[in-house]
């Protein structure tokens, strides 16, 4: 029985309408709004102001983008891959840091110049084609890696989780939490651990939620809490997703997957990473080259409505961090779980 | 030059009125509000609530609630010590985890009983004399423990500290941030990196605030950015207060203590306790037996009005952590540096 809900889906494509629908993630958990875009400026907004987020559904709201921004553009060749390519840039540069984002757009726009020389039409038609395709394939994913995963998870197990990597953060199942859902599906009893998530609360506004709402038994704690329950010898795994893999298997993930990557090393535990093969960016030699978005100081001084840290005091607020793949157990992937050395397992597995 | 502010205190006695003032901390940065309190159990729910906080202060105040509580009991000796002793335990159970407040409470108590025979006003006067004498011995004892660190700072260091461990802690120039005062009193430049300590954000509603009123350079992070800035290289020296020291130098403070330990090790970085010697208890031979309370799930799930953790989802919400001695480079006192092993040390300073 499949327990994910449709009424969680981040993202769905209205065909009749040729819509691209979103969830506003931001409103979770109090309110559940469905966006509706018809522009590529629409969603590059959403996809900046967080409306949609978790790398994965982001390169599927930016393939869907991409079908929106071909609508408006010129009728002719020329003009319209030079108006596609000025998207694309433009649409890559919403977030810098998951390199799903313009993974999703560099394919979309080699399937649109694969067809050069095709009426606008067809190549708009196979953009939608393809846009569905990142969609669908991402579902899969995101099933394979859950059975990655789930030859780890044992009948009463505690695992602790940072920020979103669930349904939420893709088409279905999620990265990090798929193989929960999967071994939920099969009766197991598991207890999650869910790190709130400063600044924007992803752990408690979106994965408790969607956690809770089929009934999975899922405590949220602060972050700084995560030590004192490792301590207590309550969490058996670690499990988090990712933004973007470098070669070498050095992980950029939402902002304190270190602190809980260091954690779990001080404490023993296992600690994996969920990486779809498209955020491993083999362009990318190690952590230290990945871009690290620094996002608004309001995100941490201001919270609704009310001011938290005083007037003139400075705020770092960068949105990811990189956990050196030395404190990584493993990679999972759809294709299966990488084990150190990763830079050869990684170019073992892609290659 | 002393740069510390009176208009920051945390807590006054009004002589003339024989009244505890209290500035309301759970309302900063946002508003300056005193308190007044005329009777112990209103001291005790200041304490409950955290309108006051942090160990030492709490202890100066349980000391002049006794003396608020000792004027509402019978004009007769053995009346007036049944009473005494009943008030004693109620308001040391305020809260568990920082001794200060018993180590307070018995003080005055045993102060009280060496006069036993005494009018009851004699005993009232003396014990109001003791209670200042407590918030006398506190200033002392912060100044002591700023000079006890200040030699392991350097021009253009790199501080982190978590919560509020500063003059709204104590009663005046605060424990971990004494130094930091002292050091800006001889013009140093620091730059001060403070968690902003979930869920009650002391670090940036207290700490920013206190230092950012004197001038100094201090920089908000959420509580899971620590990893990252040591990563970056930008911490040199990590110093937290405490809330209890266990005869072997186990050490409760405010979660997420541990996080910064173990981080701080992971990275090389020292990392200090200051600790008045009051907040040693000898009696406490390990972490394990410190009561750590917990609080309410709301402190968590709901803030301002909104919120954050969907309905019906399980928080945990542990107020302190215990960091195992091994993880502490030194305990700084007013009566000098406990260097490892710190069993040892604290006897040999305590003895």
């Amino acid at each position: 029985m499949r327990i994910t809900d449709d009424l969680l889906l981040a993202l769905s494509w209205d065909d009749a309408q040729g819509e691209l629908v979103l969830l506003d993630q931001r409103l979770l958990p109090e309110k559940r709004v469905y966006m509706r875009y018809i522009t590529l400026d629409g969603v590059f907004g959403a996809i900046r102001s967080m409306v949609v987020r978790g790398a994965p559904v982001i390169g599927i709201a930016a393939a869907y983008a991409m079908v929106l921004g071909s609508r408006n553009l010129p009728d002719e060749t020329v003009a319209f891959f030079s108006g596609l390519h000025t998207q694309a840039a433009h649409l890559a540069s919403a977030r810098p840091t998951a390199v799903n984002l313009k993974w999703a757009v560099d394919r979309m726009v080699r399937n649109a110049e694969s067809r050069r020389g095709a009426s606008i039409l067809e190549i708009q038609a196979a953009m939608l084609a393809e846009a569905k395709k990142i969609h669908a394939e991402d579902e899969a994913i995101c099933l394979g890696i859950g059975h990655t995963l789930l030859p780890l998870l044992r009948e009463g197990m505690r695992i602790l989780t940072h920020c979103n990597a669930g349904q939420l953060a893709t088409s279905r199942y999620g990265t990090a939490l798929s193989p929960i859902y999967l071994a939920l599906e099969k009766g197991m009893s598991l207890r999650v651990y869910a790190d709130e998530t400063r600044p924007l609360l992803q752990g408690s506004a979106l994965t408790a939620f969607e956690l809770h709402a089929v009934g999975a038994d899922v405590t949220v704690i602060c972050d700084n809490m995560a030590a004192t329950v490792m301590s207590q010898g309550k969490v058996d795994l670690c499990v988090v997703g990712c933004d973007r893999v470098a070669a070498n298997g050095d992980t950029a993930n939402k902002i304190g997957t270190l602190n809980v990557a260091i954690l779990a090393k001080h404490y023993g535990i296992p600690f994996y990473v969920a990486a779809p093969t498209p955020t491993i960016d083999m362009g990318c030699p190690c952590g230290a080259r990945i871009p690290i978005e620094e996002r608004d100081e309001d995100e941490v001084s201001t919270r609704f409505g009310t001011r938290t840290v005083p007037m003139g005091v400075k705020v770092y607020n960068p949105a990811f961090d990189v956990t050196p793949s030395g404190l990584i157990t493993g990679i999972a992937t759809e294709r299966g779980m990488i084990l150190p050395p990763f830079d050869a397992g990684i170019r073992g597995l892609l290659g």
